[in-house]
C-alpha cells in the first residue's frame, strides 16, 4: 500500500491512498498522523482502497499538489548506519571515530518536512549546502525498553528522505558534543510512504535493499544500495527506545546511504564525494551547492524528490 | 498571567488560567498549543480571567490534577548558557572545551513533558540518574534569520524544567559528536507557565533573575540564580533560528543553572557537584540517584516539581 498526503491548507494535509502506478488516488478521510496513531483500525480501511483504484476509481494525482507523506512529526531520529560513509568521513576529515556496537543517532528538526517539489529556502551559500539521501521508517507507538526483535512489528511505513545538511557548520557543532542544530535544517520527503509488503524481497532484515539514485542539476551523482546498513531499522528503534517511549509517527532515518564500492556506485551526499577526493587527490574538488541548483532523488516505489535551493528572504 | 494545563484524558490537556496565589483556576477553552499558535487573539481572552479569579471566581486547583503546562511540543532545544557549569565539567571530566561566542544547544525529546508530580520511569539505576534544574521559554512562530533583538518579542511564556539526564551514557554519546538520545529521557515541567510581566524586575535582558532551589529527598541541594546566563533567551532563539523557522510552542532551555559562587549556593545537578568534588578531592563523592529517590525544584512563581524515580516496567 502506497500512501501520500495532499496539501489542503492545513499543517497536516489530507491522507490519500495512491494506485500502484502512482497516477490515481482516493482520499483516506484522515491525516497520516491519525493513521499511524490508530493503525489497527485504519489499516483495514486503507487496504480496501487499492482495489478501487485498480478498477479505475479515484482522481488523477498531481505530484505538485502533495506535501511530505508525514508533513510534521513529533520526533525525527536520524541514524548513521552505513559504515563506509563513517569511515570515509573519518579518514578524510578526522570526524570522531566510531567504535563498538552502538548505533549512531541524533535528534533533528521534525516540525516540518518539505514536500518533494517545493523550493528549499536556506540563508547562506557559504554554509556549505549539501544533501543526504536516506531511507527512513515511520513507526507506531513503541514502549521504552522495546527489543530489536519486537521492534520490527512496529514499523508501519518506509520513506525516502533528503536530509539537507550545512557542512561548514556541522563540524563546529560536532566538536561541542551537543550534536547538530544549525547544521540540520528541514529535511524533504519523497511523495510516497509504502508499507513493507510493497518492497517485497527488497525489505530484508529491517533494510531497504534498493539503490537510491541522486542527480544534481540533472547529472548522475550516485546510486548506492540501502542493504549495507550495519544496523537494521529494528535495531535503530531499540536503540532509540532504551530510555524513552517513542510516539506513533516517530520517523527514524538510516543516515546517508553509502556502499564500499563507491568508485562504481557513487555517493548520496557531496561531503562523501569530497572525502573520497580528499583521500585520492589530497583536496576536495566538488564544490557544495549554490542557490538555483537542483537535487533529485528517487528509489523503488517512493517516487522522486526534485527540488531547487533558494535564498531565504530576510525576515522583516 | 499564570497558565497551567489540566489533565483531561487527552494528550494536550485543557489550558487554565490560575490565580496569583495558585489556589484557584478558570478554564481557557483551548489547549496551550492553540494559545501560543494564536496568541494575538487568545491573549486578551486569557487576560480577562485573572480579575474574575481575584474576585473569588473559579474552582480550587489541585496540583496533582495538572499535566506539564505544555505537555508535548514540536521542538525542545536546550542550551547550556551558564559558563560556570561548562567550566566545572571541563576541568573535572574533560568535557569538550567551549570557546567562542556560539551558544551551546542540542535538540531533545519533545513529544512528552512529564507533569510536576508524576513518577519518573527509567530503565536502570546504573545509567547514572541525574537531574538538571533549568529555566525555559515557550515562544510564538519565529521566522528563519530572526535577530536576537527581534526575538525578544516572540517570548510568550517562561517555565521551570527538570531536564532528567543519564550520566553514564552522556559522555559516550558526546564523543560521537551526534549529541544525546539515550542520555536525555523525558523532561519534567513545574506547574505554572508565566508571562514575562509576572516576573517584574526579575525578567532582565532575556534572563530569569531568580534563584532555582533544588532538594533531593527533602535536603537542600542548591539555589543558584538564573541571571548568570552568558547568552539571554533572545540570543538562544536567534541561534536556533539561523537555518530554520521555529514553530509556535517551541521550548528553549537555559541549561543547568549554575553560579560562580557554587561553594555557597550549591548546584542544580549532581554531575556538577561531583565535578566540584573531583576538583576539590580527586574523586566524586555524591552518588547518582536510585529508584525511590525524590527530587524537587522550585523557583519564583512557577510552583514546584516534586517527583519520585521509579523502575520502568519491561514491555511485554
Amino acid at each position: 500500500m502506497r500512501l501520500a498526503t495532499l496539501a489542503d491548507g492545513t499543517r497536516d494535509g489530507a491522507l490519500i491512498v495512491v494506485s500502484e502506478d502512482g497516477a490515481r488516488f482516493l482520499p483516506a478521510g484522515a491525516t497520516m498522523q491519525h493513521a499511524v496513531e490508530d493503525w489497527a483500525a485504519m489499516e483495514p480501511v486503507l487496504r480496501d482502497l487499492p482495489a478501487r483504484l485498480a478498477a479505475g476509481g479515484g482522481d488523477r494525482l498531481d505530484i505538485a499538489s502533495l506535501l511530505a507523506p508525514l508533513p510534521r512529526a513529533w520526533q525525527w531520529l536520524d541514524g548513521s548506519a552505513f559504515p563506509t560513509h563513517g569511515e570515509l568521513m573519518q579518514r578524510a576529515f578526522n570526524s570522531p571515530p566510531h567504535t563498538g556496537d552502538r548505533p549512531l543517532m541524533y535528534q533533528g528538526m521534525s516540525h516540518r518536512f518539505l514536500s518533494p517539489t517545493e523550493d528549499v529556502p536556506l540563508p547562506r551559500e557559504e554554509d556549505g549546502i549539501d544533501f543526504e539521501g536516506e531511507f527512513g521508517i515511520i513507526i507506531g507507538d513503541v514502549p521504552m525498553g522495546c527489543t530489536a526483535q519486537a521492534a520490527m512489528a512496529h514499523i508501519r511505513l518506509i520513506v525516502l528522505i533528503n536530509d539537507w545538511s550545512l557542512r561548514t557548520i556541522a563540524p563546529v557543532e560536532m566538536k561541542t558534543g551537543f550534536g547538530w542544530v544549525q547544521a540540520k535544517p528541514a529535511c524533504s520527503m519523497a511523495p510516497f510512504a509504502v508499507t513493507p509488503d510493497v518492497l517485497g524481497d527488497a525489505w530484508r532484515d529491517g533494510r531497504v535493499c534498493l539503490p537510491l539514485t541522486v542527480e544534481v542539476n540533472g547529472r548522475w551523482f550516485g546510486h548506492p544500495n540501502g542493504a549495507a546498513m550495519a544496523h537494521g531499522f529494528h535495531d535503530l528503534i531499540a536503540h532509540a527506545a532504551h530510555t524513552r517511549d517513542l510516539p506513533a509517527g516517530t520517523i527514524i532515518g538510516s543516515g546517508t546511504v553509502s556502499n564500499a564500492d563507491h568508485a562504481q556506485v557513487g555517493s548520496t551526499c557531496m561531503s562523501e564525494r569530497r572525502a573520497i577526493e580528499m583521500i585520492d587527490h589530497g583536496a576536495p574538488q566538488t564544490p557544495f551547492l549554490s542557490f538555483g541548483d537542483r537535487v533529485s532523488m528517487t528509489a523503488g516505489p517512493f517516487g522522486s524528490i526534485d527540488q531547487r535551493i533558494t535564498a531565504c528572504p530576510t525576515p522583516a
